[in-house]
């Protein structure tokens, strides 16, 4: 049977790529996916596919830190130009940007596979080099790239579509493939999950390329250790002055926002596992011989385990209130982003090694859980699944990369997708046809 | 002969109150101020003003902090839509938005008036009892605002046009009406000064309303104590990286901008005399979970003299150099401003006393030098002038206020603008009328 | 009559130095100048003068920042050892270490003239080059300098207490001596007042060497703008913890210490007038791998009016409130010192001025107010006076320095004493002897 | 066997906690046991064992951090008033305050014990609740306590000299009593190490008291994740001045000790591994009214390997060079402690297993290696002993604690330390006797 796959892929690896290519080319961030979502939505439909799309699959009450109105809409028309499927589109309106993809096959298990789409607001480089750039292929959307790889998770769900649907025969129960936008900042699975998506699933997989595991030929079969995070988006309101003329009438925004920073990142380390914060975005003044009215900050903490990320949170809030009272400004903080610690199930990680041995070379897996070590919402899937009894993977996928995650210059190489598909396709075999063996 | 000024002032307030908020409803920030420019150079036209505008008096080379071409072309756009004169705007075209109105009248001096008429990069308050709101003249403009009164002081311009065209006759020797743009920021005056606008005047005459005079009814005859200052763009440099898996890959800008900013609030206060410092603007990073990449500041300092300002610009380079390295950031200082001290002449003053003697209540006119306690780029004409062994003055007019300036409430009371016009005419007419008396 | 001053102190300029130098080797911090007090004492009765010292002179309530027991008996013992006399020192057992000369002769207005006499706790130089060392008289107590002058100051209330009974039968009228302990710090002047030392003083007299005034030769005949100050000495109190083990259970003091300081200096600069800040000290933890439970901070605030230093006392107290809750310390804030603002009277300057003719050079007198630009508590003793319809002056004596005030390297030029001398003493005998000349 | 050093142990229990309560009541910090070393020395004499202390046993050249020549004469006396042994206390002075106690009984393996014996600058609580008060054992020492346990380690190790001097006969090897000073602050290992303590040895035993086992009755057999550490003092010299007429003459060098800080504490956490940061100490300034001259500091880093702490020292380095840079301040930087990171060896956690079976409660044995998570310098000893193929373990010993390590209410419960001698005297007795059993 795994020969079966395997050929199979090999067959549609140009494909592959070229859908790659072309998600990579028209990159959409999070909630504005309408180009990247039609499209997979009208390929799984050719392929024969159910699908769910819209509102069915993403509880409007959960998406978190959605866009203005204006910004989805001038994003829609922008989808639309750039040849995003005119039937299906509508039904994404307003920024509903999931599908899901459903393939019956009589009585038998329910397995998810999770791809996540959605690219990031990174200009990407310009530097000859770059193979994007060499190839033609960069991003054609303003400050907007794919620098995570999601192109890549994209095209590999329509491949294991493909070759599932060519091995449908051998399987018996359902498949679901769950195409999820919004994965950066966290803010787009739960949605999903509120929308029932995961109803009676026993199984949810899922991954990433080139994280941890940043050579070709490389693959960790399970990770754990999923960093429990909070996105806060933080304002300072002070009162603006003549800088020159009247200093001590202002109530500076910055100096309340700059000692936030440098406090912020001064949180004690904690012994009881990894913390993290970051503040990832800082926008302030109008203008130079002002006193900065108000101050605009994107902040994240993280920890190991939900308590340390509580440490972080309550220890930040204390902090942001406090250097805006030092300095008479107000603060007002908001949550737009969550997720949670999670853990892949061992049962599962052996499946995916006995698949990989076939693969891999012997001293390029990892069979030992493996630390995730940041977040991905994709654990309020895991925890869902397994909450009801069922089991989970995430699995991290060896590949050369050029430069770091959310990097201008990140790439990977797309030679590994193949070998992706494969697993996936394979786990999917496994779990679905108990007798046969591959 | 005064008394010919008052009643031809009286005459016009009403057409100079439509002139300020015309240019108040269509603000524009420095280098762009296309519209209201070339609306200048057609009433002095009209008027009978002989008039050089654009390169003629605007040297290319030391314009500063000009926007990019871009910005300046969209503007010119908005400009001409907005009623900008066709068959002069194009004379302005890339951002040389001066105009100078000359009107000679046989043998004498040469008097300079200069008004500057740029607006400020704010948003214009949208509250109720705002004065603009109320009357409906508020700026159509997002995001610009005169907030600092330079539609008065245009306004004010125009109406000394005028009635010096009326009492032209009774006067010998060369009037000269300067219009400078982008005095916010001080980029604009040098570059006036440069193009030869000052040469062999012997008296130049500048002031601005409600500042330090608070109050209407006020004057203060002469302003001295202009601070030296300096503007400086930043630039931090690090490298981005994600932030929850790999932060110690990264180059935190936004440490090193954080760090910068307290550091340069921290420089110690200097015992010979005021010194300032403003971060008034602070731009940072690309995503909640990215290593802050780069940071943009725009930075100010001030001094009382020349040397205060150098040490405040000394130490912050320090500051700003160390700040970067600390967090392995690389630093870019660019200065993009720069304004002189400046004294304003006894004799000038007293002339401004014994004309304000005419209008003014006894307590309410102040004769001595006032501290200006901040920077006009006026200073590099006041500098030019002086040196050439002419003579200068900066009048603060008063004017209550509705809020400070440069906040989006700033608002003036317009009845002030027609006592302006009456010191302005008749100071002129004083200085180019040596038998008369008024 | 003036030319008999100026002999009497030709005569004993010697003996001037030579007083100077012996307060110089063993100086005295505040409320501990037990040898010099006493020594002071002594001399004033052998002059002939009626004298009050300790308790009498300095009311309890009002001592500010008074060392511990311990300190004071530990110094009590030293000055003894140093020499102090055994007689009179015993009166000043606990720190009430001021000394009043009283001087009567008939009916006639009451003059006060006042010198400070206390060290600093600073560590003297021991370059080679330093003149204190050269000669053989630099301070033998440890960490302990007359870093400010006030050796010189105290050296000159002898010599012009002898000048003054010389010359006794000229004057009418009732001369007051005071030598006030703690000025350093602004602590001592206050307790003075409240003891009642200026009840019907109707004129004060006070000034100091080498401030401003930084050449031999120059005076400066009345200063103003002495600075309102605060003196504030800030704890915050955390919880201590094993830093590499339980960083999280700790609560840092330093922390928050650090960021009150940064904060503290950001204070921004105000419009009306001059401010300062300083945190002069700070001590902190008590063990390298222990998260600091505990800091100690001394501050000082100042305004060039009392309405300025309450906005510095206010925002500091801010800051410091905030930099505690921010990391969950708690701060204790206490107030051990305070000056208020003053002014000379003019009719005092015209007449130093008339003084002064006749022995400085004209171009290094000045006759205008000259800006303090820092803090002197004998501004309580000038507005104690002036309150009760009297008159005050403070005169700023030139001297070459060697290096800046309060620096360990800091060095008058001891020939300049004498002019001090003469000036205060002529001043007095003008003021006394109504009729006569010089 | 067991059930004889069961029967032994039970018997010297009170004479152990007297020990203990001796040695609380006379702390001794790093270099300045005089007194517990030498009646340490003094004890392994009674009972027989042949010692080396002084220079023989600590290399002088490899020393860190030793107190002052006056501060080792002035504890060097005290330590003799307070009982220290006459007669062996003249071979510690100058603070080479190690004691080896040595037994041998014929052919057979060489075993090392190792105990720290220091305590540390901490004044020790004076509540009513605290036991030691209670029961009248608090440190009569100011400012010095047992706040780390040591002083159980030290009375432990009596008590291990004691019944292996009596199960002697029952082994065949050598056995090490190692009494180390100065472990606090990681400042002594590596000097006993240089002195040849360890040659030939081929098993290193040592461990702690309520560190991670924070539960009396529990164990963990042994602890890994040692962290690497530096230690660091640093000067930041800047320049004097008075804050109040000449704040901009200062460098102020608590604006860089407290820049410093908060961007130290900034570090950004390392996905590599743990990593930690602590300024314990910082001393700044010499009067309130003066620029603070100079500030001390007292730094360690820490990280999980070698490589992790090595990027915090350099970094810190980073921080402080430019801190000091910034405000035209100096800083020296000298590293005054180093410790590596180590590894139990599982074969000797097994063992140790083995023996706590007979003892502990199964559920509170853990077998797992432990992350240590702070820095012991035990692990130069450690890797020196395994770098030449022998076999190291660090026993952390469960005690319920009052308050934590390093705190001032620090106390553990006295009746675990007698389980400690157990554990620690059958695993020499197995180690050296190969054919008994217990």
């Amino acid at each position: 049977m795994y020969k079966v796959i395997e050929e199979l892929v090999e067959n549609i690896e140009n494909k592959i790529i070229k859908y790659r290519r072309d998600f990579h080319k028209y990159p959409e961030y999070g909630w504005t996916e309408f180009r990247t979502a039609s499209l997979i939505a009208r390929r799984l439909v050719e392929l024969g596919y159910e699908i769910k799309l819209g509102k069915e699959v993403v509880n409007s009450e959960f998406r978190m830190d959605v866009p203005s109105d204006e910004d989805l809409e001038k994003n829609y028309k922008r989808a639309l130009e750039q040849g995003g499927d005119k039937e299906l589109i509508p039904f994404l309106k307003g920024g509903f940007t999931g599908v899901v993809g459903i393939l019956k096959n009589g009585e038998g298990p329910k397995v998810a596979l999770r791809f996540d789409i959605d690219g990031l607001k990174i200009q990407e480089s310009e530097e000859e080099e770059h193979f994007p750039k060499k190839k033609g292929f960069s991003s054609v959307n303003k400050n907007v790239m794919h620098a995570c790889g999601h192109d890549g998770h994209a095209a590999v769900g329509l491949g294991v579509a493909e070759v599932l649907r060519e091995s449908k025969d051998e399987m018996k129960g359902t498949i679901l493939l769950i195409f999820q936008p919004a994965e950066e900042g966290v803010r787009g699975a739960k949605a999903m999950v509120k929308a029932k998506v995961l109803d009676n699933v026993e199984y949810i997989i899922s991954g990433h390329i080139g994280l941890k595991a940043e050579k070709s030929g490389q693959i960790m079969c399970g990770a754990s250790g999923f960093l429990a995070t909070s996105k806060i988006d933080v304002v300072f309101k002070g009162k603006a002055s003549h800088a020159g003329a009247m200093p001590e009438r202002g109530k500076n925004a910055l100096l309340s926002a700059s000692s936030a920073v440098l406090n912020l990142h001064s949180i004690p380390r904690n012994s009881k596992g990894m913390t993290r914060i970051n503040v990832g975005e800082l926008v302030c003044g109008k203008g130079r011989n002002i006193i900065p009215e108000s101050a605009y900050m994107k902040i994240e903490t993280r920890g190991e385990t939900k308590e340390l990320n509580e440490y972080m949170k309550k220890y930040a809030e204390r902090i942001l209130h406090n250097s805006a009272e030092m300095h008479g400004t107000k603060v007002n903080i908001e949550y737009v982003g969550e997720a949670e610690s999670a853990q892949s199930d061992y049962t599962m990680i052996k499946m995916v090694k006995k698949i990989a041995d076939k693969i891999y070379e012997p001293d390029l897996i990892c069979e030992e859980k493996v630390n995730f070590g940041a977040s991905e919402d994709i654990s309020y899937m895991i925890n869902e699944v397994q909450s009801n009894g069922g089991k989970a993977v995430y699995i991290m996928f060896g590949s050369d990369l050029k430069a770091a995650h959310h990097s201008s210059n990140f790439d990977f190489n797309e030679k590994d997708l193949k070998n992706i598909i494969k697993i996936y396709s394979a786990l999917v075999c496994n779990i679905l046809k108990r007798k046969g063996s591959y």
